[in-house]
């Protein structure tokens, strides 16, 4: 598949540009795929120097004198045309690459998607899914990006982005779709979900109707439906009551010489399990619904976490993701839920 | 404190009435307080006589044949006025007493508590706080009750509301107040948080901005504020997360006999962490703003946890709390920012 292209933002992310170049250049060797690094050409060239990669032909640096910051406003970044995210954005738009890699400020990896990318035909609003872990496989919510004061329409189209997101790249052959809100029944809710009910119900997806927030992680649907603000709200949730888990069932082991010693028993299948629950291992999180596929990785993403994440995008193109969206919203919406 | 008195809904809850009428025992013996058990008469009367206590005066049961599923809807509760529940609220409302606890059918308790019972004067919305557990203490998360669509205006008044409770039940001096939002800076977040904002920044309270999903566990806010839709999700979400990991790590830790040894010795210390992280333990969630306390408590309830639920509503009681919210709701939002 040398055929593929993709740009990668070198300068964004905690690692940068170390861990990235050295992402980009294990995912050369590992797909020979075309690589586009954006940044401070001197710092790239320094490390693909030091790497030996200087002159393989599949990574061309491009130079980008402009870096963004971690807390940069998106409005702030969009001005920023020579940023290395920018220049990553621009490459995709004029096709010489199929796809964006950032592991910079999520919010502004989010804008130069929607806005340098641009949207897929039909889609309105692009959104990003994640597939939290649950005991028996995975759930998508969508949108945790940040589409707030959603309209019922927007959630409808969320709805058949996160279908056809669990059927595609999850495998998952008729996924389950729930509407996020306070009550299992029909009317239970706020006014955003009392009107995309009915909607929903009018598609030709499998609706199983309201989920609550029981069922986020409970493997009961394969995707959620959610407004941006609550999204966003359940997946920083999640983090934070991890870690102060974490840190309280530290506090209580350290009480107990014996505790201390289960945990040193335990840590392995504990990292296994921490690894199962991460979903950034799986090579970030997807904007899905930009003319070609944008991932956006954890501002701590390492090499292999890139890698892995250049390899998402590949999957994307490869299962010809975008066609198959469209074709859904053209398909299971029907006029009346339509935008 | 003989002067006390509660109502007690004795057929709410998965363990009704036989934990429900021993909790009210304890109560009894331990506070001295009057308690009116409400219910099926001569089930009632039968564990009081099994435990000795069926002549004591200051327990009295006050017969109601309804009683109220955990899956009726709040609107089909307010029609039953022979249930349990509503016979409990109705003794609270005619002064009989001063307090209402049940374990039953949260929807239903607040319905009860909110028409029955009735609003607090200056009062627009009562609503539900939780005090979620941190590494370093707790935060109140309010609302997580079902006051879903709020104006910015009663989002104020939540802000009042969890200070209050902060102040008066937690003991907090000065609680730091956040506004739950997408992002740190005035400005972010949905239509309803930017309304809501200015109004906030008018008030005495010490507010410090938006708070993120990451600060609800994280120890950074002693109050959060949001509407109740978004609460509700966080705390059944929080729910669901904490089952998944139980389950994920039982499933890794089955993997290793070492683990499996390792889990042997951390049990004590893991009991810790959950008694800690289960705010139920507490003795319920209080629905503040009520003319006089509600307290539901979570539908496992049992003798012990009611128990710990009458004592919390002699403490609102005993600290003049609905005084004290009053006099907060006068005197730190001004008329700006008043409903």
């Amino acid at each position: 598949m040398e055929e593929l292209s993709f740009a990668v933002d070198c300068m964004g992310g905690d690692y940068a540009p170390d861990e990235i170049v050295k992402g980009c250049v294990q995912a050369v060797r590992d797909f020979r795929w075309k690589i586009y690094l954006t940044g401070d050409e001197e710092r790239i060239s320094e490390i693909l120097s030091f790497l030996g990669e200087l002159d393989n032909p599949l990574l061309s640096v491009i130079h980008a004198p402009e870096t963004v910051g971690m807390n940069e406003p998106p409005s702030s970044v969009l001005k920023k045309k020579d940023s290395s995210l920018y220049v990553a954005g621009k490459l995709v738009r004029r096709g010489d690459a199929q796809g964006l890699i950032s592991a910079g400020n999520t919010g502004a990896v989010l804008a130069v998607g929607k806005f340098v990318v641009g949207s897929e035909e039909e889609v309105e609003r692009p959104a990003i899914a994640v597939a939290l872990p649950n005991p028996t496989g995975k759930t998508v919510l969508i949108d945790v990006g940040t589409n707030v004061d959603s309209k019922p329409k927007h959630l409808v189209q969320f709805a058949v982005i996160g279908h056809t997101y669990a059927q595609e790249i999850l495998g998952i052959e008729n996924p389950r779709v729930g509407l996020l809100s306070i009550g299992e029944e029909e009317g239970k809710g706020n006014e955003l979900v009392k009107e995309t009910y009915p909607l929903l119900k009018q598609t030709q997806l499998n609706f199983l109707g309201n989920a609550e927030g029981t069922d986020i992680y409970a493997g009961t649907f394969d995707v959620i439906v959610c407004d941006g603000f609550v999204g966003n709200i359940i997946l920083k949730t999640s983090e934070s009551l991890g870690l102060a888990v974490v840190s309280m069932i530290k506090e209580e082991v350290k009480k107990s010489l014996l505790a201390r010693i289960g945990a040193v028993f335990m840590m392995p299948a504990l990292n296994r399990f921490r690894k199962k629950a991460d979903f950034t291992e799986y090579g970030g999180i997807p904007l899905l619904g930009a003319k070609k596929p944008v991932i956006i990785t954890h501002g701590k993403a390492n090499a292999k976490a890139i890698r892995n994440a250049i390899k998402v995008a590949g999957e994307f193109l490869k299962k010809d993701f975008n066609n198959k969206l469209v074709q859904n919203i053209k398909e299971l919406i029907p006029a009346e839920a339509k935008i």
